[in-house]
């Protein structure tokens, strides 16, 4: 039995980032960089204009009103191969490059073209350089644009692919088997008899496991028996990580941590201080593969995977060996004194207006504790979006009080 | 030009939730419900021992310690088909239903074995239901565990698969198509030449349509050309909904009001007072068919997508029409004042250390405004997580006053 922090060491330890594919831009959405992305060209890629009006020299205009010679036309996406002289202006639209010899644009409503076209008035003095994006104003040529380690996200798959980057260096995406244990595990579709229970766990992890960016594959569940579990772990281990729930029953999950050392695994830990999530096991496959074997009950499944879980699949994944990171926000309502154990609760985080500060409007993070419970309900969880995380032996928490908690990623 | 509260009045006018299909569980994940998941059993089905232990019947032990005759033993997963009479006791597993007689649980660390396991000596008395969690504590059959508009994520499929709700309603996923406008847009492995530009805007639309749960459809980019637009429109419409980004080409993105309307499209609004995000246009086609005509710059048109579209996608999901919330948080910088037009500026929010406030590690959200050029640039908002709100002619902001934000989805 040992507690969080060492169970952190123990799996930062144990658990490595996974192979570095090279994949197509769009596929590499929600993939970690595994190197740099660099940009090929300065962007913009030239003087770019940031209004429609009126490339001009700037000098030419400081004593306006003046009349400029109409020489051109410049529709963005064109260039003009001209040069601009003394005393003429060329019309130009936003995003356009600037012609050779202009330094500055005046906005069109700056402007009034006279002489059927032919001139330009130009009402306005312009500094050098106005509604003026310089080149390489956002990025010059060969800087880093994206740092590896980062998850690609959809402004990151726009600087990618602005930078020239079409087929990114990722993480591969891990595939996780997903085995139940027990015999009293029935199909969802199911009405349970006697001491069933519904196979609830594999739909949960399956979810968990997606939101965590990687790939599950369902094995169904293994029968309270030592061959059926060996054969469905020896499965297991081809994928890339195993996550292994117990039935409710205390007999079968003993046969675990015995059927995996039967298929040459480590043991790395067994149980945690920690509630609900305390059978928590952490091994490691021959091969390195790590396998976790969760709580059979809905609630120890959930905080065990959001504790342990997904921090193993993010290394893999080639991000940050991290916790969970703890926030504070205002309570909603009351908690009571914790037991010995750090003690996990599914709440909700919302805003609240905080009705004691002037400022009008201003907002507050608030959590409330879902009506749940325990590790056995998976009603009550449903809506959670954070943890509250009370320490061991903690004291009563009065409402309005600040309290810790993990904010859940998106799943 | 409008303002954004009458666009979002629109909006919500103009956009219906898609139609409703019966899915697997497992393939309803992140779609939202049309219909409430009602549980079709007591949940737990049966009064279940919270411990490991022995079941008894609690005026047996009321006179602590005394001797019980072990009649039977229930793992989890079984039934124990008799029932507990005067003086007898039954081994009793976590999870397993409790006994016909029994009416609590005593954990086993209060209990001995004598007689070779013929009786047992229970140490201490327990009060009548301790360490059972009653049949239907959760929640009873009948009772609604989700309600119709809830987006299933992990916890709600744990929820639905105790229900037994193998094949949920719920709403369609839109597929979106993505049609890029501009003679100057090349393909993202292609050198820029000239005024050329890469299409970085179809890789951004790609990834947020994904992250709004809808699916993106690719129609690559029309020329600007009317014939060729009218025929990627006409295509284009054949989707749930249309992203049309112009390229910075202002002729090109003309043509789009023009050929819409040749389409039997109607315009509900043509130009919004934000900025960025200026020319952004909302239509409905011949069949009420959604169309976001965007900037063809990416702050403008990540910006319209978040205030517009993504909502938008979220009505037509099933979810209820909102315009994205707004929150405040601790400005780490200044702000300048702003113009007469409601401004966005990419930020990043974090968590800092409260250090005038006595709690220990007690947190305060703090946005950053990102280093970023302005709507042209597609570098500089890469990790944007958040959007600040500026409301019109603003005054400055000092460092570590509040100032509204948007928090984006994961994108």
């Amino acid at each position: 039995m040992i507690d969080i922090e060492e169970a952190y060491d123990i799996l930062f330890d144990n658990v490595r980032p996974g192979p570095v594919v090279e994949v197509e831009l769009r596929d590499a959405l929600h993939h970690t960089l595994a190197e740099p992305i660099r940009c090929d060209v300065d962007y913009p890629p030239f003087d770019r204009s940031t209004m429609d009006g009126y490339a001009v020299r700037s000098t030419d205009v400081r004593d306006s009103p003046v009349l400029l010679t109409l020489v051109g036309q410049i529709p963005a996406g064109t260039t003009w191969s001209g040069s601009l002289g003394e005393g003429e202006a060329v019309q130009i639209n936003t995003g356009a490059p600037l012609p050779d010899g202009a330094d500055a644009v005046v906005r069109v409503e700056d402007t009034q073209l006279v002489e059927d076209g032919a001139r330009v008035r130009i009402e306005t003095a312009v500094a050098p350089g106005r509604f003026i994006t310089r080149r390489g104003t956002y990025i010059a040529e060969g800087q880093t644009v994206i740092e590896p380690g980062t998850r690609l996200t959809a402004t990151a798959m726009a600087a990618a692919a602005t930078a020239g980057e079409s087929r990114p260096r990722v993480f591969e995406r891990p595939t996780v088997a997903i085995l139940g244990t027990g015999d009293e595990l029935i199909a969802i579709n199911k009405r349970p008899q006697g001491a069933q229970i519904r196979n609830s766990n594999q739909y949960l992890l399956e979810a968990l496991i997606t939101s965590a960016d990687a790939t599950p594959k369902l094995l169904g569940v293994a029968r309270d028996d030592r061959d059926a579990l060996r054969e469905k772990i020896t499965g297991a281990l081809q994928a890339d990580a195993v996550c292994i729930t117990g039935g409710i029953s205390m007999g079968a999950f003993d046969f675990v941590p015995e059927v995996l050392e039967m298929c040459g695994a480590t043991m790395r830990f067994r149980k945690l201080t920690i509630k609900p999530g305390r059978p928590t096991l952490f091994a490691t496959g021959p091969d390195g593969t790590p396998v976790f074997a969760l709580p059979g009950n809905p609630g120890g499944a959930f905080v065990a995977f959001e504790l342990i879980v997904r921090p193993a699949l993010a290394i893999m994944e080639g991000r940050p060996a991290a916790a969970p990171k703890t926030i504070t926000a205002a309570l909603c309502g009351t908690l009571a004194p914790t037991s010995a154990r750090r003690t996990y609760i599914p709440a909700r985080v919302t805003e609240e207006t905080r009705d004691h500060r002037v400022e009008a409007g201003a907002t507050q993070r608030t959590v409330t504790p879902l009506s749940w419970h325990g590790s056995g309900d998976s009603i009550g969880m449903t809506s959670a979006t954070a943890l509250v995380v009370r320490p061991p032996n903690a004291a009563q928490v009065a409402d309005g009080e600040d309290v810790a908690i993990h904010v859940l990623e998106a799943s």
